[in-house]
């Protein structure tokens, strides 16, 4: 579909990305933890947006609490359907860094060609891939939602790490070891998106 | 940027929408557009888009341009693709308001059952139903893409206004009438948006 009208443009303007992260003093980015189950992507995404707000910077968190009960409510857990909630997850946040927002996904998203795939879509440069690197073995222990012991069990098919596999990113922008700290982990985060520039507006 | 409120803390290390809404100086909604084809929906949304930025205010425009190609391109033209296409735009423009953004949606709609269902995904006090009441006639006359004409010769089927009904709003938010100038009816919007509230934060 093409524009209505072209010569609004020139009475009115277009908005662009550009000015939109000039309003927001930042640029647009997205954050993609990826990771076994239990090994704190949530956690991990929670605590950099509380750090970012308090920076009067702009991110916003997408996970399964807030998409599989909305846009992706007609998708269940087969393959297909998961990489079909991964390509909505890449799409969706290619849009919020289109707004200029700084995107924090906490999804599993354990194969490489979906992870691909969301990076296509919101171009290399602003998709900065987080792995959450904790061994199976802690994450099992951990167990928050009792899903190991489930799968375990055989009542969870094709659970990750235990009857599907995960493929860890070879070149993520980020490595994030198992034993650090909370407060380190966001640290490091932060530190990444500061000194690469995301936190301040473009240069005009 | 310069936060728009001092009190931007998050309590509990969880950021909420309210704490967005007043970093940005808003508070998140949605203006959604309907109307025929060639009823300017578009270039009113991309107005009042423009009027906001220079404001200081985060708004964002979903229409097809953005979302055909990338988070709705596996879907057609039938009934239910529409219907699946409007029911991602609304959950997706309320993942944007929860993110504290001003949202202006471009879309045909045609049908009231898809807006209700959008209507309940954001919630009725941040859904604002704007008519573009422009007669079919001056749509037609306008033609911007030539789809009329493909229509009347047949060459489109199931066009909405001549081969498909257009159900028209019986209560919308807003009604912009077809004679009025672009200036003024993206002034309308405006001074709705500002009388209502929704160009300041939230109180705390």
């Amino acid at each position: 579909m093409k524009p209505k009208s072209q010569n609004i443009k020139s009475h009115h303007g277009t908005v662009s990305r550009a000015d939109r992260q000039r309003l927001l003093g930042q640029q647009g980015c997205v954050c993609w933890f990826t990771g076994l189950s239990g090994s704190g992507k949530s956690t991990l995404a929670r605590a950099v947006e509380s750090r970012l707000q308090s920076m009067g910077r702009l991110s916003y968190v997408l996970d399964g609490d807030n998409l599989r009960h909305g846009l992706c409510a007609n998708l269940g857990f087969s393959p297909e359907d998961r990489s079909e909630n991964i390509r909505r997850v890449g799409e969706l946040a290619a849009l919020f860094v289109d707004a200029g927002a700084i995107v924090l996904t906490a999804f599993i998203s354990p194969y490489k060609a979906d992870r691909d795939l969301a990076r296509s879509s919101i171009g290399d440069a602003d998709f900065h891939e987080i792995f959450l690197d904790v061994p199976l073995e802690i994450c099992e222990s951990r167990d928050p939602k009792g899903l190991y012991k489930k799968a375990r069990a055989g009542e969870l098919k094709e659970f990750t790490g235990i009857s599907a596999p995960y493929e860890a990113p070879e070149h993520p922008r980020l490595r994030v070891a198992g034993d650090l700290s909370l407060e380190d982990s966001s640290e490091q985060v932060l530190a990444f998106l500061q000194s690469a520039g995301f936190l301040q507006a473009p240069a005009s």
